[in-house]
C-alpha cells in the first residue's frame, strides 16, 4: 500500500501541487486533502495518514501563522522535505459571468493580500470574503447559487472547478513564491545529502537583554549559515517572543550539532523540527574557517594533540 | 477645529476603544472609521485627517501585516504614540438567537484565531467568514437578512449594534493584547519623557552572513535594549527579511542616536518610523556601563580629554 | 632511577623552589641547575633530564620575555604542570658590609625592577648588576674579591651562600608572586582533574580587523573561561602579535575541545602547550548555560534528536 | 629659548636617533640624556623640560616595562608623537681587541635578548653584564681600566665613544625595530591629521567572564582598528592584567569619541594616554560602513530624522 499524504484542500491548491512535487509517485487516491492546516496536522499526529503538506512561508506575506502555530505549540513532528512553489493568481468566475457583476469575492486572506493592488484598481466596492484556501474558494464559487461572484485562486483550481479566467497574473508582484513543507511523525531523519536545511524553534531566556544576539552567535562562530529567521510571539503576552531559525546543514554534521548544542545551553527552550534536503540553491560564502574541510582538519588536530602530539 | 483622526473602522472596534485610550478629548465627529488599514494610511498621506490609529501587533497572532506593510513599503509616516488594549472576545448575535442557530460566524482572522479552540469544541460545523474588523462582523451581525447568523467581537461593538452575547470571553487565552499605534504625517517628533519607544526598520545587506547579528551589536554595544524584534520579508523573493525594531529611548538620546548611525553605516536601508512615549513599564534591567548616568558621565570624561586634561 | 629535572638555577632560585613545590618527592641528585631558562629548554628537548621548571609570568612585572620565546618559537614542548610562588626579596652582602658600603648590586632585573622603590629611596647611587637569576647573584657575592657589594635574592639563597642580611622584604609590593610551569617532552597529557588549565599560542591571520574579537569569541561562546591573554610580538615586525592564553579546562573536556577546534579553524596558527592541574582557585562564577552539567545535558538532547526523537 | 627635550641616555642611543628625528630642528643644547627611562618622566614631570622621548616596545621582546609602568601607574603624562627606528647591533671594543679576549659584554637586556643566538654561537663563555642602555655599555666599555671588555649598541654609540666594531648586524634578526614616543604634561593634543593614533589603558572589571571581548566590541562597532593589544599585570596579584591598547584615529574624531565613552562606560577605569599623528601606514581595508564618509554620512542622516524628516 502506497505511503499517504495529507494536505491543505480541498483539490486544486498550492499546496496540493506542493505534494505533488514532493511525491511525484503518489497515486491520487493517496493524497487526502483536508479543511485546515490544522487538519493536516491532526491527520498526521492520528496516524491516519503518512504524512502531510503545509505552507511554511510566503514570500510577500510571510510565515503562514496557522502551521507555525501548529509546529511551535503543537504535539511535536518532524519536517522531512520542503518545496517552493512560485504563486501566480487568477480572478475566476462562473462562465457567462463578467468583471462588472463581479460584488463578492472569494479567496484565501493571503491571496488576497497578495492581489491588493490589482483589486483596488479593478473591483474597488466588492466585498472580499476569506475562505480557509484559494481552492475552496473556487469550489464555493462553482456551487450553484453561490454566495460569491469569483474567486482568486491558482490556475489548477479553476480548471478542476470548472470556472472561467476573468483575469491572470493579478498578484501584484510576478516574483511570489511559496515555502511548504511536509511533515511526519517522529522517526529516523533524511540522511544528509551535502546540501541540507536545519529547522528549530528557539525560547530564549526573556529577562537576558542581548539574548538574541547570544542566539545568532551559537551559528555564527561555527560558521553555520542561517536562511531565515522568523520571531513569532509566544503568546503568553505582548512583547515575549520565540524564533523559528533555518539553518545550513544537517544536524549531523559536527558544527551543525555543535552550534545546537550551544544553543539548547542558553535557551529556555529550543524544539528541533528535522533536517531536510534543501530545495534552493546556497547564496552565501563562507568566511575563511568555516569552509567544508576547515571542519575535519580541525577535528584530526584536536585528536592529535590530545593525544599528547605537539601540533 | 479640533484634530481629527482616523481608525480602522467601523465605529465599534478595538482600534476605536485604542483611539479614544489615546485621544480621550476628543470629540466624536473627529473620529473618522475607515474601512481598511490602507484607508486609514490613504486618509492620513492626503492630509484628510491629522493622524490615525491602527493595530500594529497582537500577543497571539504577531504583526499586523497590513499595516506593517504600509509602513515599511508606503510613503513614511510617523509613528507619534502606542497604546496596548486587553483582548477579550465576546459572540454576538440578534437577539432571539441561540447557539445552535449558528451556523455562519462573521469576524476578523486574527479574531478568529484567537477563538479557535472554543469555535472547535463549540460550534465545530460553523463557516467562518473574515471581514475586515469585528465591528464590521457585528454590524453585518445586525443587519435585517444578515448572511451570517453571529459575530465575534469587542464588547463595545455589540452594544453599539443591539446585539445580544451568546457567550462571553471566549478567547483560547486570557491575557491577549493588541499594541496599536498613532501615525501623522512627518513633523516635529514627540519630545522625550525619559520612558520612550524608538521605532524603526532595518534592511540588512543580504551577501553578509551573520548582518543579523552585527545589527543586533549596534544597539548591544551601546546598552540599547530592544523590546521587539519582528522579521518581514521584503516581497523580493523567498528568504529575503527586513527587520521591524522598537527600542527602548529616544532618538535624541545620545545612546540611541549613536546606535542607530551604527545600524545606518551597515545596512542597506534604516527607515526611521519614530520615537514616541511607551505605554508599558520596562522589564529589564540594564547592565554595569549601561544605566542612565553612564552615558552623560562618559560625555563629561569625553570631553575632559578632548581638552588634553588627563582623566 | 628516579626522574631528573632541569630547573634555572644555581641553586637557590625561586625556580628551585617552584621546582621542589611541584616534585617534593625528588632527591637533591635528581635537580640539576641550568645557567639560563634557555638551557633548561635544552636539557628537556636532548632528553638530558626528564622534565623542566621555568618561570612564565609575574604577577608585577609580566610574562618571562625567554621563556615565551622557548614556548612559543622553539622546538614545542608540553606543559604538565604549574605553581605559584610568593615573592620576597632579601638585600644580601658578605657578613660584615654595611648598607652604607654598598656600591654595587647583582639580582636578576625582574628582581631589580620589583624592588625599585626601596632602591631609589635606600641606594639611590648603587649600579645595579643585571645577572642570570637571583642565586647567581647571591653567588657571585658570596665570592672572594667578588665585584659586587651585595646580592637582592630569596632568603634560600642567602642562607645557601652564608651571606647576611642587610635588608628584608624589600619589594615595592608585598603580594608579588611568580608562577612557573613543568615542561615535558610530547607524550600523554596528565589526567583531568576537574580543576585544570589548557594553555596555547595563538596566532591570528593579521589582515583581518577584529580577529582578536574573534579568537576571544570561540572561547566565550562555548562558556571557557580565559584567566591570562598576554600578547607577544611575532617578531616579524612592529604591529604583529600572537597571543598566549590560559583558559579552564582540560583539552579532553568537550567544550574546550570545540573551542580549540573553533580557534584552529579560524587562526593562521595556533600551538597548544599543553593542560594540567591549576594550582589556584577559580574565581569566576559561569554564566547560566555554560555551567558543568550544562554541556553533557545538551549532548545528550543532541543524541536524542539526531536519532529522530523529538525533544 | 628652544623646547628641551628629555631622552634615555647617555648620547648615542637608540632613542636619542628617535628624538632627533622627532625634532630635527632642535639644537644639540636642548637634548638632555637621563640614566633611566623612570628619569625621563621625572624630568617631563617636574618640569625640567618639555618633553622627553623613550622606548615604547620593540618587536622582537615586546613593551618596555619600565616606560609602560610609569604610563600605566605614574603621575599622567600625554603621548603627543611617536617614531619607529629600525634596531641594527654592533660588537665594539676597545681598539686592539680580539672577539678571543671578550670575557664580559655589556648591554642593554633587551639588546642581548636580539643577540642572543649570535652570542651563543660566537661568544659561548663571555658574561653578559646588563646596563640601562646600550649606549651606557658603549661608554663603559671606553673608560680606561673597564671592568667590560666589549658592548653591543647602536653604530651611532661606538662612533661616539671611540670604540672598533668588532662584528656588525649581530641581531638574530633583521628586521627589528623599535618604537619611540614623545611625552609630555598634559595640554592641548596634537591637532588631527587625518593619519593618527589614540593610545589608552583599559583597565577591565575583572569578576566579569568576557569583559575583554566586550571591551574589543566598542572598537569594532564603531569600525575602529586596532594595531596594538598588550596585556600588562595590574601588580594586584597574579591573574589581573589592564590592557594597552593604540586604535587608529583621533580622539576628536566621532567614531573614536564614541568608542572611547563606550570604554569608559564598561570598564572599571580607562586612562587616555594621547592622539598623535601615526609614524607608519595603515594596513587594514575597513570593512563596509566604516570608511570614512560612512560616519558623516550618518551623522547627517540622524540629523534629518530627529527634525522629524523621513529619510
Amino acid at each position: 500500500m502506497p505511503n499517504r499524504y495529507a494536505y491543505l484542500g480541498p483539490a486544486g491548491t498550492f499546496t496540493e501541487a506542493a505534494l505533488r512535487t514532493l511525491e511525484p509517485d503518489a497515486p491520487a487516491e493517496a493524497l487526502v486533502p483536508c479543511s485546515g492546516v490544522d487538519a493536516v496536522f491532526a491527520e498526521v499526529r492520528s496516524a491516519g495518514v503518512d504524512g502531510g503538506v503545509v505552507p511554511l512561508e510566503n514570500s510577500v506575506e510571510g510565515g503562514v501563522t496557522a502551521t507555525l502555530a501548529e509546529l511551535i505549540n503543537g504535539e511535536p513532528l518532524l519536517v522531512t522535505a520542503e518545496t517552493a512553489i512560485p504563486v501566480a493568481f487568477t480572478l475566476f468566475a462562473r462562465p457567462g459571468t463578467s468583471l462588472s457583476d463581479v460584488k463578492r469575492v472569494a479567496t484565501h486572506p493571503h491571496a488576497l493580500a497578495q492581489c491588493r493592488g490589482w483589486m483596488t484598481r479593478n473591483l474597488p466596492d466588492a466585498e472580499a470574503c476569506a475562505l480557509a484556501s484559494t481552492a475552496a474558494a473556487a469550489q464555493a464559487v462553482a456551487e450553484p447559487g453561490s454566495a460569491y461572484d469569483a474567486a482568486i485562486a491558482a490556475g489548477i483550481a479553476g480548471e478542476r472547478y470548472g470556472l472561467s479566467p476573468l483575469a491572470e497574473g493579478i498578484a501584484d508582484r510576478s516574483d511570489a513564491a511559496t515555502r511548504f513543507v511536509r511533515i511526519t511523525r517522529p522517526g529516523p531523519l533524511p540522511a544528509p545529502t551535502g546540501h541540507d536545511c536545519t529547522s528549530l524553534v528557539a525560547f530564549p531566556h526573556d529577562d537576558r537583554p542581548g539574548a538574541l544576539m547570544e542566539l545568532l552567535n551559537q551559528f555564527a562562530v561555527r560558521g553555520v549559515n542561517l536562511t531565515r529567521l522568523e520571531s513569532r510571539p509566544t503568546g503568553d503576552g505582548l512583547g515575549r517572543y520565540c524564533f523559528c531559525i533555518d539553518a545550513d546543514g544537517h544536524v549531523s554534521d559536527p558544527h551543525v550539532g555543535e552550534a545546537l548544542m550551544g544553543l539548547r545551553r542558553i535557551c529556555a527552550d529550543v524544539r528541533f523540527l528535522g533536517s531536510f534536503p534543501r530545495s534552493g540553491s546556497p547564496a552565501v560564502t563562507p568566511l575563511r574557517g568555516t569552509t567544508a574541510p576547515d571542519f575535519p582538519a580541525a577535528e584530526r588536530w584536536l585528536e592529535r594533540i590530545r593525544s599528547g602530539e605537539v601540533a
